[in-house]
């Protein structure tokens, strides 16, 4: 399996690019006995060679060993990134897909925000606690967000962002879409410096109304953000 | 295991095929350490060379690595496919049992339009970003689809397929039924240009009554659709 | 690990037996690369012989490659030809349990119809299409199917029955029950001329108000019924 | 892993029991290639001499091949007697933890009954027929046991108890409780003459407003009781 | 993998840690036929060593074998502990990750007790019955626990600990956060006397509207707490 991913590179077909933004895959992957770490090293390396954004997380727990975040343009490059993590040994025991956007309440953003937003630049400086969760919007029959108008629902969404905004020096929050493309409508991640901030701000927004009533959540993976050779160190992945 | 398949079609039980319209077989597979590109090949070119016909999709994510959409006549064939790829050594993780279909709320459709439902001719040009996801209406005792006249399923059915049309360029939807043969009442696959008109169209969608009170959604899947040796390339199935 | 299988039948304890009716496990098996064909079809000559009916199915899809479908008085004998079809190299990967019954509502049945139901003879001619479901009558505080009067419940399950007596020549359908022995109310068995049958008289009966408003499914498993010979040759299970 | 399990026993820790009533431990276990009838039938020898109960079940169908229904006083001891049977080789691929109990309804039960409930000696004699769930009450905001006072729980407790006492002969039922020790509130295992008794009582009294409206129930698993030997020889154990 | 482990340490990265309290993760292990006795000691003694506190329980079923709940300043540190168990030969099958906190509703707290909720020590003495679920308060339409004003909810807060205060002597709850870090918003772990106790409390407290009403709960996990060497024989992991 694998072998000489890098070389074929060059025999990869027509791009598959969204026509703004980038595409994000979120791996999450469990270390095995035959995980090698020079090959992970160099999945990764070749990637950033290839205009992809690799961010490593050390994951707490039994979901996973090592997350990658990843973020580029061409779906197909992003697929070969995780062929070539799997040649490398790790299992890639689950994963999230989804689309940096511009949300249609966003629209008459600052350009230097929306550029934020559609072409992060990642991981933030100083915000090593990490975290990941999807999350929908509730189509129940007594509270069913796409049954409410448009001004409502910005006006919900004007409300929610403003705890975002009380954590703003503490929290990065990138929020990027997925409907239509894996299993819930968005998915979330956050960057820290403490990880009582994760829990603080995600707490303190699920007494918003936009939240309260209309959210529904996925699962959580918390994890530290660090070098790559911190995150292999952490996990046991030795040389 | 298998061994002479292609040999022992000659031997097949009679066929076992819909009354009008073709069988529609998801298969999701993983790679695994023994896979054989050149028996995937075979199986494919063997499956083709009896009026199946194939869509070989790179899934990104832990879903799975591999998708095959398969169409077809008869349900013997359909599983003789699966018993080659699985002979091949893919590990079929997921799957989907469907019918192409006219619906009900379609009987007046032009025959051209008809015959694109009941046969259709796969895939599109030029359209590589693909995602498949199964759908049910709901039955809630507040909103429940099968408790509304036909008239007014009929005209909400119109509404939802109003910005369908317009995406109707950059998009191609196939519904096909499974009410009764898998876990959902229909099973829907996108073929777009770009990755973020999956998003988009779905998105849209969820607007539309039909969707917003009367939709149940399964796991979405995601992928880039290409030649079979494209595709078998981009998962690391290499010779 | 079993061996001995046959020799130990007359050792079995005293039967455990329903008071009428029959026992059914429906048995849903993946094929393993230690599969041992004439193992298997010796296990199902030997729980023929001994009284038992062994339907065999090629499965659709990644649920299974094989179901049996078994019927048969004692539950230690079917228990025994589980084992030996594990001790044959398949691996049991679903199963349901139930028994066959004459419900509450055919009390008053023709002599012949209620031994049909209680001791039908299996596989019926030309009907090679089968899928199974499990079932439950909803229990919601809004509709509750186990609030209602008797006398009601009697008439939604004779507008129920129409339907299914519409397609009666085409589709051969067997309820058993399985409250308080497996996980859903009822098992439902269907085999058809056309796999198209399936979708159609399944699709029809949900508009039915006892669907409609009191039904709620499991998963639904497809495939085509065959002679074990074709089956074993179809799932890949070579000599 | 384990060997002188056995010689072990005298050095466990200071035993953890319940303050009044047993410990019950339902172990759904896995047959597997290295599985050794000796040291099974060494473990459940070796618990009988130490006062636990073991009650062992052939399961029908993929949920498992064996249950050990297991009762005593330490915790520390059914523990032990969970790892002597994983180092026989079986796989313990489900189970249940729960305590015997008089509920809040029994309060004045005569003093054998009391005990039969607290102290029950198993498996009764003749009842081979046997299933096992776990269940809890609703809490629904239209329906919730909990929000109901003392008296309507007691009364509805009463009517449900009736049906059960109509099977009185030919049913044992044994109610553990969970509550903060396992998933459910409690665990309900039936002990039957024939099969269809086990679906007609439960059937029965989900017609009773204590069920109907207020029970919520997992997964059934059924079998049938017998000698360790019969049991083990049904599930292909062999010597 | 792994390896030198301890050695390492040295070379970790920039503590990551909560700004007041501590990070804990409970680890559900399986026991496999590598795993070394030895290492499984090194590693609790180098965490000990380390500052983190490890309390070992010998789980009762098929959920684990052995939990650890690890508490401790920096998030690398508790993922060293987890690589550590895994290099150990542990096989991690389930997790929880949440942080110690002073709920909102217990601002005026008397700091002995504020610093026994952030800064506990552990395990209690003499309580050797343990179990941990996680729960979140219900978002239901008619039932929204966010929804509430902060003086209500505290209201139900207070009454809500009232029987926890009758249990005081004979139970140890200890609450941490975990909104944002893992799929629920709290664990609770509680360390009892006697089995029963568990089960009492949580049977108690789920009268209390907070519970009724307003209360999810997760899967529960039981076991004995004991030296790690009385867990490592209970569990069959022999020197």
């Amino acid at each position: 399996m694998a072998g000489g991913r890098g070389g074929s590179v060059g025999a990869m077909p027509e791009p598959l690019v969204p026509s703004t933004g980038l595409g994000v895959l979120h791996l999450f992957c469990a270390v095995a006995p035959l995980t090698d770490r020079a090959a992970v090293e160099a999945a990764v390396k070749s990637a950033e060679a290839d205009d992809l954004q690799v961010v490593p997380v050390a994951v707490l727990g039994h979901k996973a060993d090592v997350a990658f975040m990843v973020l580029g343009k061409d779906l197909w490059r992003l697929r070969a990134f995780q062929s070539a993590v799997v040649a490398a040994g790790l299992d890639v025991v689950d994963s999230y897909v989804s689309l940096t956007e511009l949300s249609e309440y966003a629209k008459g953003l600052p350009e230097q925000m929306a550029q934020a937003r559609l072409y992060p630049v990642l991981p933030p400086e100083g915000k090593a606690a990490w975290c990941f969760y999807p999350m929908s919007k509730r189509r129940d029959p007594e509270q069913n967000w796409y049954a409410l108008p448009f001004d409502e629902r910005k006006e919900l969404m004007m409300e929610h962002g403003a705890p975002g905004r009380k954590f703003a020096g503490r929290i990065l929050q990138l929020i990027t879409g997925s409907t239509g493309v894996d299993d819930w409508e968005w998915g979330v991640t956050l960057f820290a410096e403490n990880p009582d901030d994760l829990k603080e701000v995600v707490y303190t927004m699920r007494f918003d109304k936009a939240s309260t009533e209309y959210a529904e959540f996925g699962a959580f993976t918390t994890g530290a953000v660090g070098t790559l050779a911190e995150v292999l160190d952490a996990v046991g992945v030795t040389g």
